[in-house]
């Protein structure tokens, strides 16, 4: 199965092209060739700066079921997973969990510990990152993950052999919620 | 000592008789099994569909004080240990987490965490199961974990050691609470 | 560079002169023995009874930026580091966690994650501290940890090493903040 990915990197550097972004071409490789069953197509990136709404607006954009598959029967949203890059650290102007948190359906704090530990392993600094996961109008998972290169792929490597299931239940019409029940 | 448990099994479909509960049961005789110094006695199990009202509803029955002992002295709970598994996906239909969180007088991330590290040592996946923790009323210590017969057990294992003491503290009437604090 | 710490030590018992705080002392002793780059300096430390409002009142106290530098051109805080000892059990009157929480213009559930994921490893009953971690008034980093005296050792040990760039982004008038991110 293809799952459409928008990734989202949270720069003022960046954004006003004071610096290149490093971090959303390596999360976009990572995922090319990842060796999971489902096969991951980025439809979308974008660069914006340390701004509350401009992050909430673009990552509610891409989740929220809108555009209609050729049956007319399901609302589709761009995107079935989201990766937000940057805006995760100490700094009062690190604003990326204050803007998507609000917008969880559902938080997924399991998915978030799983980053942290795996990442903890590599280097005692991702004590540092707030990062987090949920889910975005019952149809996306999104993730925010730190903005360097190395840190952003080392997260979303800890949980990418179990986001093909997360994915796989959001776009499941009937039946595989329960998949794994017993 | 005996601690009085209760076991909320969430699953539409064993709710209507299309499956049958084995999680329940397995957590049953994990804990007439398990080697601690309290002697966890099952006192109640419910089977309830994935609604939140009816979860919440269980969980705040069972753990409210209301019955009296002998004495008469001491309000008591019917439970002093709840353990609700299922509901707790990534589905929208998935509403454990959402049900009990609410009810929840102290909340006990680092009893979360500690079922999601030790279930992330047996599978990548733990990452996707919202478990959560906290004491409700008060009283008693109320755990949500997977619905799978597998996936409950584990993670109630990870934190089986530290349960004794979590429940005597909530049962002690005076002066157990800086037992550890020197 | 020099970095002010407050040590607040939460017990009935010590406040009242019924038992000597030896969490506090030990906390200042392996501060001004680690080996960072940072020279931690204990400016204050205070010890009070498990009472919500003194406990907020005085870590809000210690992170308010207000005494100003001979320069005249910053608000500093007292402190820059704040370590809460004790009140992080599960007892309806351990309260720490309830009353700090509110105070943080940031949370920082990585930095509570890395304790417990390392304070586990030590031993089970880590998962029943409810340690937190977050920024007060955008200026200060607050921890709580256990009130043992190993307990609260143990819990600052873990997140010793990222403690210094975390407590420099907050000092940082600028620039310092994107270090890391590429
Ligand atoms: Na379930």
């Amino acid at each position: 199965m293809s799952v459409p990915v928008g990734i989202l990197t949270v720069s003022d550097k960046c954004s006003r092209g004071k610096a290149v972004d490093t971090s959303g071409p390596a999360l976009a490789q990572l995922l090319s060739e990842a060796k999971t069953n489902n096969r991951w197509v980025v439809v979308t990136t974008a660069i914006v700066p340390d701004d509350k709404n401009l992050i909430a607006n673009t990552v509610q954009n891409w989740c929220t079921p809108k555009s209609y598959s050729a049956g007319g029967m399901h609302a589709e949203p761009l995107c079935r997973l989201v990766i937000v890059t940057g805006g995760t650290g100490i700094s009062p102007s690190d604003v990326t969990v204050g803007a998507i948190e609000p917008l969880f359906t559902k938080r997924l704090p399991s998915l978030a510990t799983a980053m942290v530990v795996g990442s903890l392993k590599i280097t005692p600094m991702a004590a540092l990152s707030q990062v987090t996961a949920g889910v975005v109008c019952d149809a996306a998972i999104v993730l925010a993950v730190p903005g360097s290169k190395k840190g952003s792929v080392e997260n979303v490597q800890q949980v990418l052999p179990a986001l093909p299931h997360a994915v796989d239940t959001l776009m499941a019409r009937s039946g595989t919620r329960h998949l794994h029940e017993n």
